[in-house]
């Protein structure tokens, strides 16, 4: 449904871990932009677009509502994208605000950006249940626990996840979406278990049809996100996590046209090849015998831990920032 | 049909007469913001938008073909303005824009901002032929000439001109408009003449149910224009003008929500009472024996001019950015 812009990756670039890193990346994949003055224009404004972030210490409350005030819905597609957060996520704003917003606590899982695919309807499912329907791609279990950062299970935790079909394409993008698919939610057990059936996810393009995808074509970048599953978690006490696994392998991971791929993100699917096992995991014989795990424990900071990282954070890029002025 | 936001006025202020003033004003405007946090973010972001359009030497063709990519018609209102363009007006970015795509060129009528309300089915009038309909406001006679900066007379100039009716509206503010009325399109004389009879434009607010309207009513500014009458006149060989006259005596001239109100674009009207002059001007008895006389004559810059003033301050912007850096 969405075009792919030609390919270039950018595989000599560093994940984007850092605040720095994403301001940096953001502004050197337009490099190879051939048409001068579009560059200039650009890397002008990226660069204007992120001190603006830095020196209001942005919140990620802040740049959300200020983006949906002025974000109507696109107007050349049916589906419920919208422009101005792809515009904010092709420029590195969107990680640059929770680069800046939700700096690593300890061995916490470390967020990413939300992207425009969330939906509020997930449906609930059990512990162990289903979140795609038949069909819709390679089946992949996803467990682990949710823990705090002294490894200590967080029950009754919130786990919101949503993915792509194995065309690349979200239930939102179907211009007939019926029921949700590829999504759910559910609850951490007891002991902070955690686990679902879902699909595996693939790259697909962001779309290349409205003013930014037309942007991104004309500054010679290509428009694929690699592929990924979503979550957002929440509990009682603990700052939100809105994060993302990406399967490692993917050709997209150092290029990510929204700069979301962080080191500590990249998982290893394991392929399983058992009747048994996939019985036992709750795939129905249709499903076929053979799926690919994902094992991954999700640690949550509290709200105060993620507080005094952020503080301290803004403490840093301050002081940085005097040392910039002194040295002019 | 738009609510007015609390009236302030900003009279210790300088008319926006050049970039550095337009730049100056858009930020003092929003000192009495009550809403700290708002007013540091609104303040940032402006300064980084004016920095963004003078470091780029930004065009006015490059500024408004980006509005216009990211800028669907409001949701909110089924008439056909752009928020985006309101948002760029009231942050002072299309004054600016245009200080610096249109520094002045000696005796040459000064431009300034083209607002949304421009469209491009005025009605074809005669030299001193009606623009408003009878019932639109007070009567108002325009006439001048058309001259290069020589003072010699420019023939078969275009003239467009639009204004609100007496009740503060654009024929496009009308959910039911019919025909284009308070706008037409003529052309000059051979001796460089204009003539056209219009109604006495009023000052309105500019939406303020939208999203910059309720931005500007939390900075507690108003969302009031003074009254004037919009211009936009073409000749071969010279550069386009796009500009306004402000009658003079407006509550707002040195507080119009959208920095367009230069020093030189102020008109004094005169009244006249007289039945015959009334006759003689062309406006039938229905519309009574008094008039308002615009009289002013209108300079165009060739292009040649044009262009060399803009890469005049162009340098002088340049040189003082350096001197700045220099002071650091």
């Amino acid at each position: 449904m969405s075009k792919i812009n030609e390919h270039k990756t950018f595989d000599d670039l560093p994940l984007p871990d850092t605040d720095a890193i994403v301001s940096s990346n953001a502004r050197i994949v337009n490099r190879d932009c051939p048409d001068p003055r579009l560059k200039f224009l650009t890397d002008t404004l990226v660069r204007h677009l992120h001190d603006y972030v830095r020196e209001t210490n942005l919140t990620t409350a802040e740049w959300i509502s200020s983006l949906r005030r002025f974000s109507p819905r696109s107007l050349t597609l049916g589906h419920s994208r919208q422009e101005f957060i792809l515009l904010s996520d092709v420029l590195g704003v969107s990680a640059l605000v929770d680069a800046l917003n939700h700096p690593k606590v300890g061995d916490s899982t470390e967020s990413t950006v939300l992207g425009p695919f969330f939906t509020e309807d997930a449906p609930e499912v059990n512990i162990g249940g289903a979140i795609a329907s038949e069909g819709k791609g390679s089946p992949m279990y996803v467990h682990g626990r949710v823990l705090d950062t002294s490894g200590k299970p967080i029950p009754g935790a919130t786990i919101e996840t949503w993915e792509t079909d194995d065309t690349g394409h979200y239930d939102t993008q179907y211009e007939n979406r019926g029921e949700p698919d590829c999504r759910g939610r559910l609850k951490s057990a007891d002991d902070g278990t955690y686990a679902f059936r879902g699909v595996v996810p693939v790259a697909y393009p962001i779309p290349g049809d409205g003013p930014v995808g037309k942007l991104i074509a004309k500054l010679g970048r290509h428009n694929m996100r690699p592929a990924h599953l979503h979550l957002m978690v929440t509990a009682e006490g603990f700052e939100p996590l809105i994060t993302s696994f990406y399967p490692s392998g993917d050709q997209y991971i150092t290029s990510d046209a929204v700069f979301g791929v962080k080191k500590s993100l990249v998982v290893d699917l394991k392929t399983v090849k058992s009747a048994e096992e996939a019985r036992a995991k709750g795939f129905p014989p249709s499903f076929g015998d053979e799926f690919a795990l994902l094992e991954r424990d999700i640690v949550l900071a509290s709200v105060e831990e993620s507080k005094a990282a952020r503080e301290k954070l803004q403490k840093t890029e301050a002081a940085e920032k005097a040392r910039q002025v002194s040295n002019i």
